[in-house]
């Protein structure tokens, strides 16, 4: 038995060590991350199963069997025709390596019930001790340097959409145009797939802290927020930036100060044994000394890596301490609605004394001056 | 006590009707359907909780009550901080309506187990006896003359769309390119959100039913094939176009040839009463017939509304009946590896005597001359 890889190696061993008979991996995200096979399923069954002491195999619909393989997976596919029953599939391939396997792994945070019933139908037996989603969750805290490069990448992509968002902005064009600008020079490269829909928010609209970009149009004499991403090798990028075109109001100004201030605090403070809530009062309190303290309204971080929002979640409550490897946002926001919204977020990674960003455009306020 | 909408009352009845004490509607695009507000939680708590008799209540990530408030919904809002037990306030809140709920309706294709787990903790006394996944697809089967109102405009989306694409093909352009300049294009008409990733495939790439768009340059005498999709209001467009870049190979036109005939004599077969397995056996018969029936592996189509995969499926096994307000694709596919892929789609609504097309674009061959 050739193991192919250490994430796949090390959800054996877990396997084995917490006496599992099958783990049942749902989430498209991790069949990728140990399998190397990438595939959206939509509603049809995608699922890896892997055993303590036998081959793992793959679960596709019929139509992506091959790419499966080609894709490099060494052990074996098992595909389904759109009108065949999948579980009753599943079940017999399970039964072959072990015909009464009743303790279970599976993914609690993905795995719907209507499959985990599907699962009791043909293991009557099964009991769920395991929860997979908390073991993956563990596995992947700590990147190793080889995903710390392919993240760095990522980071590379999001400097470079700044870039070219900075430089659509007009006065009269849309929130929608500027992001269409974005995407498109993205797209020019290769960069195919934006880690979530790109934001750009002008004046008001970024005291929405999960707006959409609109068909309002950019005038002069505002703060512009600019939130995006990048998947790099399934690898996610993370950023905002938030400039100034023309002349913003004192107050837009103000709380522009007080949340870089709130995010370089933070940043610079980022150090390993430091707690995930100790980091977010770092940043929180910036925010409150300044009396903005109740319009910054969620968490001061996320962790990211092969989705945007993983461990470690950088908040209140999360006694966590932080570690070499460890990968998440910086983004301290204020949304002060009717007057301005301000956020500035970079992903970062713990080194042994501090921390190493993945995106490096400048937060010094960035102003553009007014131009059709 | 004032219900919003039909679908919202559609579900108070039927939980009524099943003596149901609440439902947790957890899918987004479920809850975008019942309450007007539209969000992508990603792993935070957004919830739907609708009662037999009491006004329902909806939840959501704090930072997005406002977001919901001004999207219409007229009942209440709850929202929680990203370190608080969200569970923890919808139990106490569902409490306040019924002191031990014991009949539950949940979405059991969409709601993860660590969240069914969830409601156990709160609700020890809990049972599941409804899955509101199974009444939900029945609800959206057939479609009102305003969706499809919304559905028309969507497929006229993707007409302009393939317009782009079939402009921007060129001698040396990659596929990945000419995904930029649709999706470009879109944005720019305000069309933000595609159904799912655009796909332009040139030559054998598109003998990959789903392979996705590479930096493959396009070369002459090519079939290419662009499938494709856009939102619109929350309603999907989803269509597919094969074309003739110069002169393909006498196997590659052979298999348009039957692949179009497929197409055609499965959309004009459509009526009320035919049941889908049949109208998948009238196209893949075509294909079968003409001895290519091992290159076409997958149903003939997918229902479409809310999402791109729903019901009615069109594929063997299936003898639901066809009737007027139905929606769903026609998709035959002849995918012969290392040779040529082709695959022609319509979306179509069920009208009383046959069916109308959401989108208009050519199906004949349209062939491009070469050009740089």
């Amino acid at each position: 038995m050739v193991i192919v890889n250490q994430p796949l190696q090390a959800l054996q061993n877990w396997i084995a060590d917490e006496n599992i008979d099958v783990a049942y991996i749902s989430n498209p995200t991790n069949i990728l991350y140990f399998s190397g096979f990438e595939s959206d399923p939509e509603e049809r069954v995608l699922a890896l199963f892997v055993f303590p002491d036998q081959d793992p195999f793959l679960f596709t619909p019929q139509l992506e069997v091959e790419a499966a393989k080609e894709a490099g997976w060494p052990y074996d596919v098992y595909g389904y025709l759109d009108h065949e029953d999948a579980f009753a599939i599943i079940g017999n391939e399970i039964r072959k390596r072990n015909p009464d396997p009743t303790q279970w792994a599976i993914e609690k945070d993905d795995l719907p019930v209507q499959r985990y019933e599907a699962v009791l139908t043909q293991f009557p037996n099964a009991s769920f001790p395991a929860d997979a989603s908390r073991f993956i969750e563990q596995l992947k805290l700590i990147k190793t340097p080889d995903e710390i490069a392919i993240m760095e990448a990522a980071g590379r992509q999001a400097d470079y959409a700044f870039k070219i968002g900075f430089e659509a902005v007009r006065t009269g064009r849309t929130e929608q145009e500027v992001v269409a600008e974005i995407e498109y020079g993205l797209m020019k490269k290769g960069v195919m797939h934006t880690s979530f829909p790109t934001i750009v928010q002008a004046g008001v609209d970024a005291a929405d802290p999960h707006g959409a970009p609109t068909q309002a149009k950019i005038e002069p004499n505002e703060l512009i927020l600019f939130d995006l991403g990048t998947v790099n090798r399934g690898y996610m990028s993370d950023a905002t930036r938030t400039i100034a075109y023309g002349t913003p109001s004192d107050k837009a100004l103000d709380i522009y100060k007080v949340c870089l201030e709130a995010q370089l605090t933070a940043q610079d403070a980022i150090k390993p044994g430091l707690t995930a809530a100790e980091l977010d009062q770092i940043g929180r309190s910036v925010i409150e000394k300044a009396g903005y303290g109740e319009y910054f309204i969620h968490r001061l971080g996320h962790g990211i890596g092969t989705s945007t929002h993983e461990f470690p979640s950088i908040m209140e409550g999360n006694n966590m301490e932080l570690q070499p490897g460890m990968c998440f946002s910086i983004e301290p926001g204020i949304y002060i609605p009717g007057v301005a919204g301000v956020r500035i977020e970079d992903c970062v990674h713990v080194t042994e004394n501090g921390s190493e960003p993945f995106t490096h455009t400048s937060k010094e306020l960035l102003t553009i001056e007014p131009r059709n």
